[in-house]
């Protein structure tokens, strides 16, 4: 059984203050939690023993076998899982250098914990290593971000910083989506080394973000020209726009 | 004030089994509402009067002012939201005709309301005007479907039906993703009368609909040929090939 001081030691992780404060997250589920064991130093691990016992040579700190009962009260998921650990977060120290010849995804403030989960899968998939956060955009480490983007979090690097003092730096073009962009599809090159902004939900790309991009694009919808309500949703743009620069890159 | 019968009514449309007994779905929040308001008809409408105020001439047959308590009392959503509504459920009838030159998309047993929601705002997006469904796949009027995919579902046609029956009646090309797929970047040609299916979100396409395939194709991740333990989730893939169907269009 878990004691009470560890159980409320898993609980405060779901508050950003104590991930802070602790430099640790946790994971649930065996898919998630097998992809990061050998990504991430793991501070405790909580399973069923049967899960344990086709598990051996765990690369963890604290192993304890666990009622699946107790694992299920301890779960902020409604389908029992059969495995818990805790992850050291992986520090992260950007060097402009480490962006060079890159193409860069840059996130400003956007707020909805599974579109941010569904945005790091996205950058896993199409070898985006560095992703830059703005400050208000929505904690990665917070439970549905890490359950919705699952491993992915292991080698998706997180740099929370200031977008309008960081890009400047770089010497990407910066391309962001807006409703009078111009066509993706029509760009002429989609370079390799570039940044690719994406805005809030809501607000879209800030002020200040907006005037630090060199290329403003659009997804056209279908047939073109029509008018269409509502936008696509933030991570699927994430998506369309990224799967056209790889394929520029791809195809050439 | 509310009477008791009518909350009763308006939750029992949670469960599919009510709303196809009444042919009703209920709808959330100002913008789908705004949205639906002109292409289904709507049986009951519960708003603030604030809101009320600034809507005149709904079409609704029954339209009810209640304080926004109340409405909250009755979301399903956090957020509170101003007005509620009830439509009847479009009735769609399938000729095979109104699919002849048209870009069709089709699951097979998506089972997450909320990636089915985005999948009808990327048919929506992207002009598919008909979407097939899998008897197996979850309901489009449940709630987090209809949250998730806004006024789309007032545009997009949704028909449930066996595939391996309605498939081999169309002329149409079937294209399906998997694993072992052509690059869907290098297809010399991505005809616009053709079928897109997607699968389930665990299975991928079932062996019954895999025999209807004529074009296996895959989203190559980037670098080629790095190995990649998740996959795209299905919406994201949808998002992505619809994309590419819709590009070869515009651009050649």
């Amino acid at each position: 059984m878990l004691s009470k001081a560890k159980i409320k030691w898993i609980r405060s992780l779901e508050q950003k203050k104590f991930r802070t404060e602790y430099g640790l997250f946790c994971v649930e589920g065996h898919r998630s939690v097998e992809e990061l064991l050998p990504l991430l130093n793991c501070r405790f691990l909580a399973a069923t023993e049967n899960w344990l016992q086709s598990h051996t040579k765990l690369p963890a700190d604290d192993i304890q076998a666990v009622a699946a009962e107790e694992l299920q009260r301890l779960s902020r998921l409604q389908t029992p899982q059969d495995v818990l650990a805790v992850f050291e977060m992986p520090t992260q120290r950007l060097s402009i250098e480490d962006l060079r010849g890159r193409l860069v995804l840059a996130l400003d403030n956007v707020q909805d914990p599974g579109n941010l989960g569904t945005i790091i899968r996205i950058a896993d998939w199409f070898g985006i290593e560095h992703l830059l956060c703005s400050k208000g955009t929505v904690d990665a480490f917070n439970p549905k971000t890490i359950q919705s983007c699952m491993g992915a979090i292991g080698r998706v690097k997180m740099h929370y910083l200031s977008l309008t003092e960081t890009l400047p730096t770089l010497n990407h073009p910066v391309y962001g989506t807006f409703l009078e962009g111009e066509s993706l599809y029509a760009q002429n090159t989609l370079p390799q080394e570039a940044v690719i902004v994406m805005g809030n939900e809501g607000n879209g790309i800030s002020p200040e973000v907006e005037a630090l991009v060199t290329q403003k694009i659009h997804i056209p919808n279908f047939p073109l020209g029509r008018v269409c309500v509502e936008s696509l949703n933030v991570s699927m743009a994430t998506a369309i726009v990224c799967s056209e620069f790889r394929r520029r890159a791809l195809t050439k």
